[in-house]
């Protein structure tokens, strides 16, 4: 029996306040003997991790790089190797699209084909208008093969979403991308037999598309990517019932937390629009998911210094939260970006918990290696979740 | 596989000889900055660290609190999650209640129902032996609904333990007590389909009793909780070769070792009457569980100086079992209890393992942070077992 199946028994509602801060991407790999999180100025984290149970904490499995998806889940207590989601529904989500239940949805870019070849993959980066304008064009025309009802939704630049609307459409879908310019186009492929028809209907449609669009310059093609159908989850009301809000500001982490039944606020996109939010919505949710991008991006870009900068941006937030008296505090990261790697990595994430209930150990700063010497150990992500609520008193004392 | 499936191939009877000595409730939260076993001078628990393996386990899983007795089944080696124990199964087992298969058990309060409502759930706390003549007089009247023959167990003062015999009882039952003074009579209600007859037994048998208790001036209603079976669970000597002994003085702990086959000895009340029989029965076992009451009673009393005296004399204890050479002694607690929670909590408890087999930390003092730093780190409490096992030569390799 895992926690997602105890949790309904055990968790109850109470006025206590949980707020989760994501630096995401947080820790990273030293240069010069520092990493990030080492080199950064963070008074205020090291304060807060003085009072604090410390630990590290591993997203999915100890060496396993995780995408944004399963880090998140995890640490929302969702098991991230039996809950899986694909990138297209996330994005759908994220972008306020219309996602039921059999539903299968794709992340798309316009692209240019030349020759035969994929010129470019991202159509010169259209403006955004563009993209709306060609969306709108492609379903004007009613793209639809057999009984498919398919629709696309524009992103910003060359990006879309679309959605596949029939009965019978699973998601083990290779990609329709060719992933590198100068390439010829790809079909998807059913990795299972369920998968034919959506197959023949993905494939299909990729084709129709190249007479739709046979007199735009650039975005006369399109790839298709990240194949997914609505998942099954329970929402985090079922399982602890919380009344969750999730302050974020990028389309998939928003999509995320909407798929597990938070609140999603419609939040600016700066930094600071998020903390103003957190205050704004204060009284009406116990449990806050803070998400906080710039971070990942610097690592993402790989620029050491521009992630320092961003790590102690974040600190400096860190008493406006204070400031609320949340009963429960954690900072964490949903995985690692270190700048060295340029990308998502599978190095463990520093944690801090502080909470009345919390037994401070003698970490004084926070970081990767000072974490490590805290009192939580080094543990899984999909045990925060049991941890922040045992914390909180939201959990009823198991057995007699 | 869990170690439960695996312990019966690899488990060997040697003459090495194990003690578990449990300190109930050990754990606590800092007060001035120390906690409890921070603050108590504890010279031998100490010198015994300095040299052991040392770490933290917790009981279920991070940030549950468990109860007593899914605490000491995981440190027995039984998966808290997988065998549940209600409490009327452990105390009427803790209370020599003779229990077979099948039998529906419940713990029982004697109350006064006055003008339709619950006035005390004690009675009056009424004497114990008032308690026994009106357990005998229900007896005598022998309650039995249709093919029901009931029993009741006097206990301490109000209290008693009721036994349903009867095919076809099932104890998903909620508990027929209002849990506070003041309200009316609740009837058990069934939680499944499989318990129905279950509850209309113990429904119908509530309200025969008020007939048979009319006369009396107090103890005129009874409420029942905790329903529970006996449950199918194998012995320490089917999974583990062992023959153990249970040395402790409070029905529960005693129910729950006698459930899987401890051999439970007559104690008498005091701490030191724990060391004597353990000298008395040194020879006769190669496992035995002290369990050490004062601490946790203490802790749930959130008297902070109590609790610190009842680990002072716990510690005082620790050279008679040294005395006896054990080939491993393993100190630790079933969960915590800090004082200042008043209650069971979900953190972790301190941890050591001395054995001439054990490699010693650089752990110097006996604490939840001392232990923290220590080789074993933090782990579950089901995975004590084999530990001790191991470091006791009762394991045989795995594999070849």
């Amino acid at each position: 029996m895992n926690f997602e199946e105890l949790s309904p028994e055990l968790a109850v509602q109470t006025d206590t306040k949980i707020v989760l801060f994501v630096i995401d991407g947080l820790g990273g790999l030293p240069r010069n003997g520092r990493t990030e999180l080492e080199t950064a100025a963070v008074p205020n984290l090291d304060r807060l991790a003085a009072r604090s149970s410390c630990g590290l904490t591993d997203p999915v499995l100890m060496g396993v790089t995780p995408g944004s998806g399963p880090a998140h889940l995890a640490l929302f207590g969702y098991d991230p190797l039996r809950h899986r989601l694909g990138r297209g529904i996330l994005e759908a989500l994220g972008s306020d699209v219309k996602v039921r239940e059999g539903d299968l949805v794709a992340r798309g870019n316009f692209a240019t084909l030349k020759d035969g070849l994929i010129a470019d993959r991202r159509a010169g980066r259209i403006p955004t208008s563009e993209c709306e304008r060609i969306c709108a064009k492609v379903n004007a025309a009613r793209p639809g093969i057999s009984d498919a009802e398919i629709t696309l939704f524009a992103g910003k630049e060359h990006r879309f979403v679309a959605r596949f609307r029939a009965p019978g459409l699973s998601d083990a879908l290779t990609d329709a991308d060719p992933q590198k310019d100068g390439k010829p186009r790809v079909p998807a492929s059913a990795l299972d037999e369920a998968s034919e028809k959506a197959a023949s209907v993905v494939n299909a449609f990729l084709d129709e598309i190249l007479g739709i669009l046979k007199d735009e310059p650039a975005a006369n093609a399109a790839l298709l990517r990240g194949f997914s159908v609505q998942p099954t989850i329970p929402t985090m009301a079922d399982l602890f019932k919380l009344r969750p809000a999730a302050i974020a500001n990028y389309p998939m982490y928003k999509g995320l937390a909407r798929l597990i039944g938070m609140h999603v606020y419609k939040i600016g996109p700066e930094p600071a629009d998020l903390f103003a939010a957190l205050e704004a919505h204060w009284k009406d949710h116990d449990f806050f998911y803070i998400h906080f991008k710039k971070t990942d991006a610097a690592g993402e870009d790989g620029d050491f210094e521009a992630k320092v900068r961003a790590i102690e941006e974040a600190d400096r937030f860190l008493p406006r939260i204070e400031a609320l008296k949340p009963d429960v505090l954690v900072v964490t990261a949903d995985h690692s970006t270190p700048a060295l790697m340029r990308g998502h990595s599978f190095h463990p994430n520093p944690f801090l918990l502080a909470a009345p209930t919390a037994l401070p150990d003698d970490v004084a700063a926070f970081s990767e290696r000072a974490c490590a010497k805290g009192i939580l150990g080094r543990f899984p992500s999909l045990r925060a979740m049991p941890l922040i609520l045992g914390h909180a008193g939201k959990l009823k004392k198991y057995g007699a």
